[in-house]
């Protein structure tokens, strides 16, 4: 069954980088104009807790980079095991040819500051991010900075600043990809014990 | 049984990325003279497949970017399920006041390149890195950029270029710091089917 956007909570700025402390691998989405474009990273971390920063690598021949250049925004959505196959398709795929979100029957929802399009359906989480511009590190590194201006996740898999994985939210669990197709899923939980 | 030093194997340079590809948490290691130190980090990425470069945040504040700074190097090794709570202990102590390689009985082999210390007993993979120096990066976002100049790992777990994470390896499966000591492992894995 579909998973309802409307099941979304508010996540608290000071939380945002527990979203992917854990190393996920997300989906960037991007518009400018009429263009819009969804692509797979794998390659995304949290820079700073308060105020919320991230970096992200985005090659700067893709059509993301171009749009949110463009835009100066882009959101980081967080797709659950049942968006493996899709996650794939669109880091294999680039969004001058094709508006993937269309032909992935992809709906977004508006980000509630920048009105970035963000994915719900089958994610875990998003947030809704500014790019800071540092035309350097994009050119050398192609990383891309940004501030999380809101973040927003399924209360099934993440509630109170906790990520929650049970056996019973296997479809909303975040991703890692090992290479090649291949991913892991954040199952199994171990707490670490005072030494 | 500890895990033997020998049983590490070179990872050739252009599979490096995959080591981190997917989130884990690391401990990083560092010496300049005679000060050494380790410490966790649950923030860093791949930035670069060829050659493999990679980010990796370290507080300016910390003993572990001092001695980055005074090296120009420092290696990344990636902890195992069996050295979690080492993992959460070396992150809530600072390495000013205590030699804590030395307190938790961690030996260090040197790397090949650089002589950087690295841990094996207990992990599933190193990577030797060479700073490269960004000073606007570093100050602003704590984000130090490396290259990757030599990679190994536990051939029980990463071998001809990619993890294979069993039920009979779990001890060396990669962790994901999901906050406040939690962690997941990297143990349920998925293949991404062609759209």
């Amino acid at each position: 069954m579909p998973i309802a956007a409307s099941a979304f909570r508010p996540v608290k700025l000071e939380h945002a980088s527990r979203l992917i402390n854990h190393g996920p691998t997300v989906l960037v989405t991007s518009a400018a104009g009429a263009r819009r474009n969804v692509m797979a990273a794998a390659w995304s971390m949290p820079v700073e807790f308060t105020p919320p920063r991230i970096a992200v690598v985005i090659d700067k021949h893709t059509f993301t980079r171009e749009l949110v250049l463009a835009s100066g925004a882009f959101g980081i959505s967080l797709p659950g095991t049942t968006l493996i196959d899709l996650t794939w398709a669109v880091g294999g795929a680039s969004g001058r040819d094709v508006d993937k979100l269309a032909r992935h029957g992809l709906v977004t929802v508006a980000g509630p500051v920048l009105g970035v399009p963000l994915l719900e359906a089958g994610c875990a989480a998003w947030l809704e991010c500014r790019l800071i511009r540092e035309p350097h590190a994009e050119d050398a590194y192609d990383t891309c900075f940004a501030e999380v201006v809101a973040a927003a996740a399924d209360p099934r898999v993440f509630a109170d600043g906790h990520w929650s994985f049970r056996d019973d939210n296997v479809g909303l669990q975040t991703i890692h990809h090992l290479g090649g197709g291949h991913f892991v899923h954040a199952g199994a939980v171990a707490r670490a014990n005072p030494a």
